[in-house]
């Protein structure tokens, strides 16, 4: 149905529109997360939508989104404006604009939207949740060990099982150290690096195979794209991928394994000591038992972050689009970028912390049937019925006096008939309705209606003339008992 | 301090950083504002901030920003966007999408910022937050009615004193006849009652004697600029002035002036007529006692909507810039707008609503004190002191254990010494500071530091040598009684 002078009603693409429920389940895993953070003594702040340009910079960690982009828009007076697209560089900008006032080191975090101008596909949106947390000002890996542990309470108060997740850690320097052992350190070699890191944040989609052709001449795609590769020798590309595949049986084995492929750079070796004082100080309080572990598969951001480099993952299965099982996978991600805040200032300021997907989360509990998520099924409304429109001063007060006893309660405002108004109490979800017409008025009666149990009886009455004698589920009451009736219905169906 | 590579950190005008009490106090207001619209039936919804520009359209009730504007950018496929400037506009859109399977007539309910692309100044932010509620498909005025007792119930239950408010309602209508009775009705003489809808729009402002100039010939303002006025006759004027204060001592009064002021116009004695029902339906559940009062001297908005028009006015006083005490004032406002949906589709949609200005609201609670707002004064962190840092897994883990037990908790993770991690404890309001030195370790102790009972302490202790050898509010305990020693300081002073 299309007018040519009416107005087409549609969201742009990559937005959507969210209801009741789902605001509901995200507001309550919300505030969960919002209290585990603040049990941490993180502080919360919230930054406007719109920067400068300049001060957001463009720090983006998914370099598997390669048209990521900013909305951006000119001011009247002639700077560049962006909607923000992350929470990091935000902070970055409000710790440099108030370095003098705030506490030294600052934990903040942030819950919010950001937004990507890049084309939307399943899942990915313009548009779209994150709650962050950082600590800005503390260059000790105490302080990376601090996230760590805070990201895995705050999984298991959602409601991930322990055993459903694992937060994988792994650290920059240490591959800073393998480039540096094939001969890439260096200024004269930094856009090489930069391919070698772009190469190995593909692992997730290419495999080792695909990246040890990336790492060497080059790889053609399915659609015979050449992709040119950083040149590496077979047994420079092989230093890089053992790196990536050092994970051992323990935390002991993998700091091992990682300590033989860094030999020989000071960065590298640095790089390991960190992640072995992380190992230690999570042992410490007892998140050595699978919870938190050093894992140099963690690819995703490492072009991005300067040490500990962290992900969030979901260890159980789900079908993917073919029906086979795969891993929930990632739902938080971060890591230590010491230059963000640099920017603004002389001196350095080291920053770590972590970024949940606040609807990839929702998700996951709706999966793992986390009862912040399912939540008690709510009724619906009463819904107050209006027989005689000349009344409805009458029906409003029926349902004032329901909502003083915290009951929800609505009276129908249309124009329709008794069914029409039946049907609309359906689609509302409601409990029950009530019924006065003029005889109830005259008697000061209201027809309690019990739309749950009349839908049980419905299923075995067979005739209408049946019902019509039986009126299951319908009861009359004075109207100074309607508070006490309707409380007595609920009671019945949601305790 | 100005670096040649540094970037500056700062805001573009008009945006604001909010910290942790400010959010906590809005979104405190805002979970009592959520409930109440929820008892009546209201649903929460949540649109994206990003809309198609023809949309949106431009609909901006506030004719006193004359320069309102939308911040508007370019999709990737020449499209204009636009950043909703409201909450009404996007319900609008999402009402017409969604037609067929939303019930109907549909309450919805929104929170959330919205922007405008114009001149900041004090109070007048770009990105400001709104809460709406509307009822979209309900032409009969018991929907505005109702929106005026949810609006006085939600007030009250926010902590706005009954006495303290008044929810006033006038009635486009009745203006739309009384410019009827002075000759202004029929499609040519629009651009003639726009004149005077602005005109009476400037009445908080200018008084009715600048008013009177605006209706006649035009008035010359301090700046000596002259405003074309609407070229009424004296006569025709002082009517129009006539309507807008036609407020009498109780609803009848007031609707006997108004039938007085619109005798002869059929539209303006539908107004009235509206106007008496909504008097009738709102006394009947009570609300006639002065929280739901018809005034005609509303007339914000007049412009925008189509029937009642809606202003929640707090009435206590405040002083203004200049020391003199005046009315707090304006809160909320809104009305029916019946062509803001019938812009999408074929059939006209009647829609009534009201929109809760957040900060402006959340001021008005801090003036009277709601305890929403001033909350009870929450403890900030303990802080563990760091005194060794070979020792920080220690350090972290009796934080851990605080955590557990539901105490705020944290570690120091900087690099200072002692003093400055008692300064730092200070700014984080810290309650009580943990200390381990080697001996304590040692015995497998630790000394808890109650910094509010220092604070006082230290008002009555006149010299250092007296405060060492006393050293008040500091006291020992093994490890194992950590938690309970800690939980018995906060008792001490948050009860």
């Amino acid at each position: 149905m299309s007018h040519s002078d009416t107005v087409n009603a549609r969201l742009p693409r990559g937005f959507v529109d969210r209801g009741r429920e789902e605001l509901a389940a995200s507001e309550r895993m919300l505030s969960v997360i919002r209290h585990t953070f603040e049990l941490y003594g993180f502080e919360a702040l919230e930054t406007p939508f719109i920067e400068y340009t300049d001060a957001l910079g463009k720090f983006l960690p998914d370099q598997d989104r390669p048209n990521a982009g900013v909305f951006s828009f000119q001011d009247d007076d002639g700077q560049w404006l962006s909607l923000r697209y992350d929470l990091t560089a935000p902070l970055a900008r409000f710790f440099a604009e108030h370095f003098d006032s705030l506490p030294k080191p600052y934990r903040s975090f942030r819950t919010g939207w950001v937004f990507r101008n890049e084309k939307p596909g399943p899942g990915r949106f313009r548009q779209f949740m994150q709650c962050d947390a950082d600590t800005v000002g503390a260059a000790s890996v105490s302080a990376d060990a601090e996230i760590a542990m805070m990201a895995a309470d705050t999984l298991e108060r959602v409601g991930i099982p322990r055993g459903d997740y694992v937060f994988k850690i792994n650290n920059r320097k240490v591959l800073d150290g393998v480039l540096e052992t094939i001969g890439l350190g260096g200024e004269d070699r930094a856009s090489q690096r930069l391919t070698v890191l772009r190469a190995i944040d593909k692992l997730d989609r290419l495999g080792s195979g695909g990246v040890a052709l990336l790492l060497g001449d080059g790889r053609t795609d399915e659609s015979g794209d050449f992709t040119r590769g950083a040149g590496l020798s077979r047994e420079a590309a092989n230093r890089v991928l053992e790196f990536t595949a050092a994970l051992g049986s323990d935390a002991a084995a993998t700091l091992a394994n990682l300590s033989r492929v860094v030999q020989g750079s000071a960065r590298g070796e640095e790089g390991v000591a960190e992640l072995e004082e992380i190992a230690m100080l999570t042992a410490a309080s007892g998140y050595g038992d699978g919870r938190i572990v050093i894992d140099p598969s963690v690819v995703r951001g490492l072009e991005y972050y300067t040490g500990p480099v962290y992900e969030a993952e979901l260890t159980f299965t789900v079908a993917d689009e073919n029906g086979r099982p795969v891993r929930f996978g990632s739902v938080a991600g971060g890591g230590r970028y010491d230059g963000l805040v640099g920017r603004f200032r002389t001196e350095p300021v080291p920053a770590t912390g972590f970024s949940i997907g606040v609807s990839r989360l929702v998700s996951a509990l709706q999966l793992v049937k986390s009862p912040l998520v399912t939540g008690a099924h709510t009724p619906g409304p009463v819904v107050v019925l209006v027989l005689d429109r000349a009344e409805t001063a009458r029906y409003q007060a029926l349902a004032g006096r329901l909502r003083q006893a915290g009951i929800r309660a609505e009276t129908y405002l249309g124009t329709s008939g008794m069914k029409a108004q039946m049907k609309y109490a359906d689609r509302r979800n409601s409990p029950c309705v009530l019924i006065q017409g003029s005889d109830e008025r005259t008697r000061n009666e209201v027809q309690v209606k019990d739309l749950i149990e009349g839908a049980k009886a419905a299923e075995s009455i067979a005739t209408n003339a049946e019902w019509k004698a039986a009126r299951p589920a319908q009861f009359s009451v004075p109207e100074s008992d309607l508070v006490s009736a309707v409380q007595s219905v609920l009671a019945r169906h949601f305790e």
